[in-house]
């Protein structure tokens, strides 16, 4: 077990924060500092009915919460004052402008896939340059997309059986708990720019991947899924890409035959396996329909966009503070505590 | 004009079948003889309202029309006693089980694509192959998805810029009008097979396209919606590819920038240019989001798979009964009789 006391502050406590603040409090070297928001709603009540330390993400917001009867810590001057390490998990408008604020306070910061690369000019994904993070003052974990694809592809890559791939992305509308008008329905939009932009953020942690993606977003609320075209090294064989998605961290395999036959069955099977939020960390790589056919493999995963970037985060905040240079055994450690498997069924015997 | 007096029956007066009866009724040289159905309800209450003539699919719906108010001018065996072709729309089980009944009766027989190609031994797409079906007792119009196919990539291949091509077809859920339950929400659900059929089906008209695709349905009810990565012919440039598109019957193109941003702006788009049911027969290709990198094209397209295959159909009648041997005089009479065209939109000269 990795002993330590990191102090974490989480700024934004939404979609991503919550469960970075609750995957913080499962690890043996790290302690939650607090969260900082600028709601009043039920979100942050929540926190405070779970005992979490909630301080006003502003000024103004803290007479706010005052007035909804949330009685924060403080604002987030005096949380950042308590931190090691802030994980900004704020909206990408607002999430720019705070790192001069993190920098002059001494706290490092790891910011969310929204920011572009170019405000850390570090991108992370733990299993691919976890060590070119560590001791700087800043990292941002890539998107939920973009961690996937560098998982898989990556993985692919490191075995030495990639040429090169060609994706299609099909997101899901909006989150599961929104009632704005940031969904859609009935329809699919399709992204009006090829190829999308996740392709290059890929390549932000990983340049020498050949990959080209385009995007859609379609009438569902829960998991991205993505197909994939692969041009391999001539002679792999469909077992050798199989091992090398089995030898990387943070892929599962999920199978029709098991009747997980849509996003929808996977985001139970979550549930029924006890998991908190019905969270899926792994990327869900359909084993029994990976095809290989001549040097090409077809393939397609699913990807829980709520929840796959809180392991990086969590690896992140340990190769910023340096407190773990090996990238295998921080990852060990954040696998373990969050329950992290290459199988999530006990695989069929027959 | 083409003059002539086919007489058509339309067997199965449902998705298809019923913009097939509406389509023959447009065309200078074919008459409806009348549609069958087993159904009593508001499909077969509509034809009457409209003056078509019904008739019964079977002995049994027979009195049960009579009984529903309906009065059928006969079954099925009356109707093939005035027609020269009959359009087998019935569903998947039932049309198989049909073509001894119309050889018997001496009427050639169009299948629709649900069917197998055995079935018939030919699988037409008019473009592609009108002339080996001139004379044949009976041909099968391939799906929505395959008739697209043929058309584009069959463009393209015609056109000498084609190497290969894969893609990703994301199918609508269920019909618009369906309330059983055949639909799905919320979710999207892979094929469970890769290649998915509509690959090989494409090759069952042009054998020498090298194409894989995959499949998933998600959660809309309209228009299938398809995403290809091309590998093209050296040297082919972006205005080579639209050229070839631009030349190809029953394609067209849409834009982002004309705020067809959707696949429910396509559909509104086809209601406001006054098209009877919003039927689009043409495959819309976003002309905007094309894109060619060194030889690799990236491009996607709409297809309406309530409509695609009926100025198919119109054309098979045409080849069937050899009354017109020229795949161009025929398609061209369809599209003229449908208002079938290359831009829905006056071009921005800007």
């Amino acid at each position: 077990m990795i002993q330590g006391s990191i102090r974490v502050a989480v700024n934004g406590y939404g979609v991503i924060g919550k469960r970075v603040a609750a995957a913080v409090q499962l690890q043996s070297d790290m302690e939650l500092a607090g969260v900082a928001d600028v709601a009043t709603d039920y979100r942050v009540k929540a926190a405070v009915a779970g005992a979490t330390s909630v301080f006003a993400g502003t000024e103004e917001s803290l007479h706010a919460m005052r007035d909804a009867g949330i009685r924060p810590e403080g604002t987030i001057e005096d949380l950042l004052g308590k931190a090691d390490v802030v994980v900004d998990c704020t909206p990408k408008s607002v999430a720019s402008g705070n790192l001069e604020r993190y920098r002059s306070s001494g706290v490092k910061a790891v910011f969310q896939g929204g920011e572009k690369h170019s405000l850390t000019g570090h991108s992370f994904v733990a299993q691919a340059n976890y060590e070119s993070a560590i001791g700087r003052d800043a990292t941002r974990v890539v998107s939920c997309n973009t961690t996937s694809i560098v998982r898989v592809l990556g993985a692919i890559q490191d075995a030495g059986l990639l040429v090169s791939a060609r994706g299609v992305l099909i997101r899901r509308a909006t989150d599961p708990w929104e009632a704005d008008h940031s969904g859609i329905m009935n329809t699919i939009v399709p992204e009006a720019h090829i190829p999308s932009h996740q392709g290059p953020d890929a390549q932000s942690v990983r340049p020498e991947l050949d990959l080209v993606t385009m995007a859609a977003k379609a009438s569902h609320t829960q998991t991205h899924n993505h197909y994939w075209t692969l041009r391999l090294t001539p002679g792999t064989s469909r077992d050798d890409l199989l091992a090398a998605l089995r030898a990387a961290p943070r892929i599962a395999f999920i199978r029709m035959h098991d009747g997980i036959v849509a996003l929808n069955s996977t985001v139970e099977l979550m549930h029924d396996l006890g998991r908190s939020r019905g969270d899926m960390w792994e990327v869900a790589v359909w084993e029994d329909v990976l095809s290989v056919q001549g040097d090409e493999a077809y393939l397609t995963y699913q990807v829980d966009n709520q929840a796959i970037v809180v392991p990086e985060t969590i690896d992140a905040i340990r190769a910023l503070t340096a407190t773990v240079r090996d990238a295998h055994q921080s990852i060990a450690a954040t696998d373990q505590s969050l329950g992290i498997v290459h199988e999530f069924l006990p695989l069929d015997q027959r």
